[in-house]
């Protein structure tokens, strides 16, 4: 059977991890790639509905998206994680569930960026402090140390980032820093 | 895409769920479906391995085994469940969140049987009182009132319970009971 991966994407809320995985996901169905998109928002609708945001429940939540992901990554289908993770052991904890699949993307789109995009109205509500424990505001987002790739979807366009993506997944190994674009 | 399904094995412990959604996943992979199982034991080792046997944990288990199947459906999979899932309450719960694609599968094995055949010594350590809340011994079975498909597979060879199996999810309506072999 071919090798399937998990792509993980962590990032701020807003930084484009979801339309990332979506445009991707396009792609890799496109090329006859059997796919899945895991998205931490829709997953805390359902599988993930009893967790909140304390650090033991986004524990909980990220352990969940990973169990799910080896399972269906044993069923032969690439998986595109969608999720803030924003706590570095609890990325190895997932990675560790996952295993040799594991591909880390980090969507590194700047907080100023991703605030004033805010396009479910949440880094005001946090700001307000109507919302605690937000990422970026709240509660800490720990970048990933190394990542696989690293997108800024301030500067690079949508269609490039996916070919990058794609590019970096097909490749044996990650690509080197040289190849991440305007990196804040 | 072509509509997938989620049969769910529901059943007494030995009763022979595993051993059927493994043989049946074997036909359906043969003849180029998709599939995927997701074993209620496996799971306890992983995505749900921080839930015990009380009612609460029961329901829980059942929820996110049946998120997971949604989800593997979506993703255009067909699911093979095998798990105890001894509430109606909890079965109908799966249900929902599974919807039109459910197909229970009530794995009818008398009691007798599965505790004589005991291939975990679960029974016999149920018996002692080392196990405690032991479906069928001290935690209550309810059997399925409207099952798809019941088989016994005291009495019916396995590779006969697999054809009976491919050929009622393939049909539009359930069987008629009057198809179910030496039900107990």
């Amino acid at each position: 059977m071919k090798s399937v991966k998990t792509l993980w994407f962590t990032g701020l809320s807003g930084a484009g991890k979801s339309t990332l995985a979506q445009a991707t996901a396009l792609q890799l169905q496109k090329s006859g790639s059997a796919c899945v998109i895991l998205d931490g928002d829709q997953l805390r609708q359902g599988l993930c509905a009893d967790l909140g945001y304390s650090a033991a429940d986004r524990h909980e939540n990220i352990r969940r998206i990973a169990e799910v992901a080896a399972l269906m990554n044993q069923a032969g289908l690439t998986v595109l994680v969608a999720a803030i993770s924003p706590l570095q052991t609890d990325r190895a904890v997932a990675h560790a569930i996952i295993g040799s699949a594991w591909r880390e993307i980090h969507v590194a789109t700047r907080l100023q960026v991703c605030e004033q995009r805010d396009p479910k109205g949440l880094y005001r509500r946090a700001r307000s402090g109507e919302l605690a424990d937000f990422t970026g505001i709240s509660a800490p987002y720990e970048i990933p140390a190394q990542a696989f790739l690293r997108i800024d979807t301030e500067t690079l366009e949508l269609s490039l980032a996916v070919q990058l993506i794609l590019a970096a997944t097909a490749a044996a190994s990650p690509l080197s820093a040289a190849a991440v674009p305007h990196l804040s």
